[in-house]
């Protein structure tokens, strides 16, 4: 480690002249060995600050889409599940994670990350910015209505417990699922689809907004609540989207891995036609292209294309985007209006109905000689890769479900999941936190 | 590539400890040889990272500078004129500009990028995100009032042949400006003027907003129609900026050229020069300094040096940046008061006109021996290459106008460029995509 | 520098197959001496654009906790201490931080970074956007009641001359204090406290806003003024942190250094038990959970870990993080209301004390054998390391209080600090920018 700065500055002011400095006093094999590390360094640790960058985006979007009285209550929310869930996945998420496993199923040592060195320091970095990510998913579907206290709770629990688990199945290097050869590049279902089923889970425990849905003539009717700033949502999805290229590209976990490039290529096609794929539905449904079906449409082509990003052609990459963009939209719909879930941002189907869809398109458009999964059914491979992911995202899903009704009953229960009814007209802002986020604006009461 | 995170990690632990592990079984001149690849490879899809982010920069400096009732459908254009232009850049665009040349005129092969390697995708992506800022730019001129689906087909258009054929003239290295020793570094000709330009077609086609220019004794006046949010304003040029690093530094194209450090001090220098340079002039014309005019300029600022932030000093780039600084204010006057055309956002003269000024300048302050220009007016190397920079900017110029002014001709001519005069009243958000963005606020009806 | 694109095409599909062509023409060590220089210069280029990004977060930060009708005008400061700021650390400040020393108290030469190379502008690169945080800090305690031009004064003034001249003491490498073994490393107390002990002289000679203290029954009550956007402030918050991980990990000023990571982990740790410290203090003291208190308590861990975070451990990071949190929010309201200082964002409290208490920290917390600083107290090391991070913060607090003082004095007995009552009514966007920030929306008249 260069320790003063003028040590730094001689040295290179020297170094820029081009003079061999190494050959005298650095053997040529260790400056490499040394050169390979720093590019897994600084590529992982850029990486993982874009990543957490994605923090911003989700409370800008969740945000955005949610009504103007409770957007304390949202910030609050996702600047302590990242705060607490970090300091959970330092504690305890990482060793069961990554620690020595037991049979495969659950990791059992390395709690508080005692011992680690700068490789597993870098690796816990670009690890808790994936851990925030499936923490703060729920968020959004839990908007409005959730009580602070519970929410902290939750995000201690899936931050230690829940997704360092089911990441350490696929994830650890010996866990079954990966094993099995389940192929989840950088967390369609590790990551998205856990926050999706842990917030289907979190809504239906919690019910829907008081006046989401109402009697009219004896039917019970889906109302829209509208957002009240789409130019915030629209940059959470820009901010996402950046962030994006940390998620999937740094997933590569190697600075030196040239496959970076096809990462980001089908990282970009994806979000593109997801968002062209969620636009025309919504026009084709609505009458008119809609602005948060397609912002919602760029996520879920992004998360449709994380479990394949380093396995299919650019084609495959357009076409998984696409299918995910117009999923998006008849989900959203579908829970909102036949299963009547109140799910405020669209969470379930961005991350947990495209997580699985992301991951079950690997077995059907995985390149042949990828070098990571099988080939695909679309190249010839048959439907082995396919059922894998299958099983994949059905133990999952199971795994999350039955994991997180049982922790937000437990909530329910104890303290709690859910503001009262008054508190929850009044806004969150004034009730949970005593402030209001918008002071001096003229806001209409109900909203 | 590595494929399965075990391996990674014990992998990584080994290297951390310093021992040679590839004199054993990797060559020197192979480790050597990846290296060199490593670094392009992280340095361009960071570089094109930031450059995407620069798409919410976009959007939030348009949403900033116009009005409340249409922030939904200007969210909308920018994040389909990525989407669409990236599927156009891919299908077509890249072929046409960086294909086997046709004369030096137009790219010829590798439509689809097939049979693209990691270093084609590698620049495919870098090259994708300058593609669609040319498309963004053009947003700004025509808001307000721009049919949604006409904007679309502008957006295809632009992004699948008008940008890559003036840009396979000057970056495909074969081109015939190119060969003519045109330079532009990072694209203020290239990016910006091609979007400023189309911005200008794009405006004068559609004609002014409604109310923007009012018949007052019998002459017409410009009035002011103010943005409805300067906090975002601000935020969309602070990320710009930010992205600019992206842009200018990253067009090394090499991540082991030291050149960087300097293009990132001139672009630093001009950029603040620009901002100073705007909020002077505007504290002389209007008598107190303006924040969107100083935000313009540091904008302004970023373009002039786009061009010669490789070959030119600190002091040539505080020149570069302040003269744009005053440039946009007058252009922007001229265009608006005394041209009569309503440019919203002020893009014509950041873009085009200082884009036009920064090509320019390469042939007045660009240093000797700088190795990629000729010498500029000002160190004694005449006036060849600033000759040579006015042909280049000259040319794309008439290109752009003549392509888009076609362009947007036929648009009119078939399925109509503008929304009707009682919808733009109403505002884009409701009569274009039936929403409203900032719902629960008073805003009044007129604005 | 590669010159043309075509080359570099060729160069790069040649090198992606793999070929060793290094070994032919150019000598491994000069090709290792080569990528070391690169690792320093992509590293730093990053770092340095992540840090200048931090200055969109102040910007937010401080929008969004002021009122409305003052957003322009924080615009305008924000966007001109850094423009201005640069030229002077340009033309001044680099000089007298990293010139020849004068006996270690100032820098003597390289004004206008005259005959700088690659490496000098590299640094000149990363050292600018560190002044340029240390200026805008200033900012957001003086909101809301000071005069334009004084403030353009002062953005010239500390950038030039008063960081630099504290800086060269203990980032030049032959300063006095740094020749101590004072022990910063990233800024906790060059950069942090420096903007805090300037906003403090600020916010004293000021004196506080309209409104702010009233008589209550014969009794001076300090009165909340709340911000007018907490998304916009809990954005900055979050771009702050995301930029604060080129600012803490740029730090290491290589990028082969492998205790990148520590400094990610030790960085993330503490920003997030800021977080929770404060948001529990708040909790206590005000019966609810406060969300500006909480964001300033990250910003506030943040701070704290700036000067250890490469020489304590995670848990010291977590313990520094935590303090910072409670310490902040206590802070906060002693200057609230015990000094009656109005400081409306809490700019001395989160940088200037979280400052001291963070580089007091280095002499608790420092891990034995860190290389850099000696051992805390908490390891056996005594107080010698304590005693001299209490000098150094104790030196340059005197310092930065003394000119400061004398530079508003001066200012306020010239040009005028503050604008006078009737403006600051109005609201400075109409009063010194002759604008309004969210024309359209209602917004209540004394905001």
């Amino acid at each position: 480690m260069k320790i003063k700065r003028i040590i730094f500055l001689a040295a290179a002011g020297f170094l820029c002249t081009g003079t061999a400095v190494f050959a005298d006093d650095i053997d040529t094999a260790e400056a490499l060995a040394l050169y390979s590390d720093a590019f897994d360094m600084i590529w992982l640790v850029l990486a993982a600050a874009l990543v957490f960058f994605m923090q911003a985006g989700f409370a800008m979007v969740e945000i955005g889409l949610t009504r103007a009285k409770n957007a304390g209550n949202i910030i609050m929310k996702n600047l302590m599940d990242f705060s607490v869930g970090a300091v959970a996945f330092w504690a305890v998420g990482w060793a069961l994670m990554y620690g020595a496993t037991r049979g495969g199923f659950i990791g059992s040592d390395q709690f508080f990350i005692i011992g680690a060195n700068a490789a597993t320091l870098r690796d816990w970095m670009f690890q808790v910015v994936f851990a925030a990510t499936a923490a703060t998913i729920v968020s959004g579907a839990m908007a409005e209505r959730t009580k602070f206290t519970s929410y902290l709770i939750y995000s201690v629990v899936i931050s230690a417990v829940i997704y360092p688990i089911s990441g350490h199945w696929i994830w650890s290097g010996v866990g079954w699922l990966g094993n099995l050869g389940f192929h989840d590049f950088a967390g369609s279902t590790v990551v998205h689809s856990v926050g999706g089923w842990a917030a289907l889970a979190g809504s239906i425990m919690l019910g829907a907004r008081e006046g989401k849905y109402v009697e009219v003539d004896g039917k019970k009717v889906s109302k829209a609540i509208p957002g009240h700033n789409m130019p915030l949502a629209a940059l959470g999805v820009f901010i996402l989207w950046f962030g994006w290229y940390g998620f999937n590209c740094g997933s590569t976990l190697s600075g030196t891995d040239l496959g970076i490039a096809g990462v980001a290529v089908t990282t970009t096609l994806a979000a593109s036609t997801g968002a062209i794929g969620a636009m025309i539905t919504s026009w084709i449904q609505f009458g008119k292209p809609d602005p948060s079906m397609s912002l919602n449409g760029a996520l879920a082509g992004l998360v449709g294309i994380t479990a394949g990003c380093g396995v299919v052609s650019s084609t495959g990459a357009l076409i998984i985007g696409l299918v995910a963009g117009v999923l998006v939209v008849l989900s959203v719909e579908f829970i909102d209006k036949v299963l009547m879930i109140d799910d405020p941002v669209g969470a379930v189907s961005v991350h947990g109905v495209c997580g699985v869809w992301g991951t079950i398109a690997v077995g059907i458009f995985a390149l042949p000689g990828n070098g990571m999964a099988g080939t695909g059914l679309l190249y010839g491979g048959g439907a082995a890769q396919l059922g894998i992911q299958a099983l994949g995202s059905l133990s999952v899903m199971s795994w999350v479900l039955a994991t997180t009704f049982i922790l937000f009953y437990v909530i329910k229960k104890t303290v709690g999941l859910r503001v009262d009814s008054k508190e929850e007209l009044e806004g969150l802002d004034a009730s949970e936190h005593g402030m209001e986020s918008y002071s001096g604006f003229q806001i209409f009461s109900n909203m």
